[in-house]
């Protein structure tokens, strides 16, 4: 099914929602859903909805905001992409489950099956002093397995909130870095600026092609950035500069532990689902390879 | 000896020549060296010079001008490091043994000694068409082991040569990727731009903070780059943004296979000494942990 559709594309569009996010979470709800429609209604076939996107983003909010999976926002979510048939990338909201607080992201497929659920591995904390101090780690727990949903597309995505002091500093360099590293296209989704909030996101929604490329970028503003992905192109780049058939697989290898394989209820796909801590990792085994064959779904666990 | 050295200092002086390269590989040591002896007559206590510094860049050179190592070009290097009691990355030469042709990086000690010796694992091949197409596999052999010397400094240095397609598109971006994504230092040194060379290189060595800022850059003529590298900075961000202790070592490591450990002939070090591809791989062994923690030493493997 997923593979099929994905197989017929050599290019396709891509659209970033830099959702405005208040503290309604209906509203939130609302307003994402309106500008999926709005992207499907003009080609795109991929859309991703940035981290939190249903709640503000503070460990003072995540407990009220939480929800469990599926749940009220996830439900939305999979209407609005099997309404579109579209593949639809939830951003992350604050999930509940077992007394434990999560930051979740949900993926839907055209029909309207989740494709993927994964929870945040690496809690983000900061402490720059005279600049920002935020610590996921009072509230969140972390997630405990790799996830993937297998498109045969070579796109990175992460939903991801920097702030005004990683945001300048890190945000595209961090993009452009994983994009050269692995040779694929990759795209993050902010939040839209909002002053006002207790943590102030970045904005600024990228995305940047297998050469490292800066080909789409956001202003900080709530909008919608539109790209057509060239997968071509990346076959192109892949030839010219050989690093995947000059790894040494003799030499190393990347070992993952306690991978969990997840295989979600109405999909048809094998699914798993990475973290994004070492995307720039190849390994020789088939199944880490496809890490870097397909469609990623990262959580911006470096830094947000 | 050597961590005993380096454990005194906070700051120290890094210097990278930038050479300019000719045809003549005895004018080509005689300038190595003399410029040595002024960066560390200008304080300079670790100082690094290009790839293939005594030698034409290009597959229809390396055969004239390999040597043996030791031989005559790193005899040199050995006696001036020992004249300036200096740390000296010595770029690389390429080596002849066995028949087979390496490019190879060797380090000296402040005492003469060779600290450690790295043949580059991952060689560089290239074809972008209308712009440049080179293949060091046409006649150079891969190296096949990691090495790194012991000196407890966050530092890694990559004698690399870019040309005028990668250089302006990935030669910056690889390195401050690099030093976010490890939180160490990050310096380049490039030989000069001749643009009468048949491979003309990217020249602007570089150096970059563990924030991911570039603190100094060279531009493409012959010159010699001084930074002041500033380890209490780097703990600090190593600080402020945790990632070291974030790591989920129960989830994922690193494997290292057919790892060599080289203990060199008047060393007092372990020494070992890592290929260049994965710099931002950490793994939970400690062996793996000092990649990090110590001084790099690598060849610019990803591309030239």
């Amino acid at each position: 099914m997923a593979s099929e559709w994905w197989c017929a594309w050599r290019n396709f569009c891509l659209a970033l929602i830099q959702l405005h996010v208040s503290a309604a979470k209906s509203e939130n709800l609302r307003r994402a859903c309106g500008l999926v429609r709005e992207a499907s209604a003009k080609g795109a076939k991929v859309v991703a909805l940035p981290e939190c996107f249903n709640s503000p983003y503070g460990t003072q909010y995540f407990k009220e905001y939480a929800e469990k999976i599926p749940g009220e926002s996830t439900q939305k979510l999979s209407e609005v992409a099997k309404e579109c048939s579209i593949y639809l990338v939830g951003g992350s909201i604050p999930e509940e489950e077992g007394g434990k607080l999560y930051n979740t992201c949900a993926v839907f497929g055209p029909d309207g099956a989740m494709l993927a659920k994964h929870r945040k591995v690496h809690l983000f904390d900061i402490n720059v002093p005279g600049k920002i101090q935020f610590k996921e780690s009072e509230t969140l727990s972390p997630g405990n397995s790799f996830s993937m949903f297998d498109t045969r597309c070579q796109l990175l995505i992460y939903p991801g909130a920097f702030n005004l002091t990683t945001g300048p500093a890190h945000w595209e360099l961090l993009q452009r870095g994983r994009a050269v590293d692995n040779q694929v296209y990759v795209a993050a989704v902010s939040p839209a600026r909002d002053e006002k909030a207790s943590y102030v996101a970045w904005g600024h929604s990228t995305v940047v092609n297998p050469w490292g490329e800066v080909i789409a970028k956001a202003g900080a503003e709530e909008t919608v950035l539109y790209t057509d992905i060239d997968l071509k192109k990346l076959a192109e780049i892949r030839q010219q500069i050989p690093i995947l058939s000059q790894k040494r697989c003799d030499l190393y290898g990347t070992e993952m532990k306690k991978l969990k394989w997840k295989r979600m209820r109405g999909s048809q796909s094998s699914l798993f689902f990475p973290s994004s801590e070492q995307p720039q990792i190849r390994t020789e085994s088939s199944t880490a390879e496809r890490f870097h064959q397909n469609l990623f779904l990262y959580m911006s666990e470096r830094d947000t």
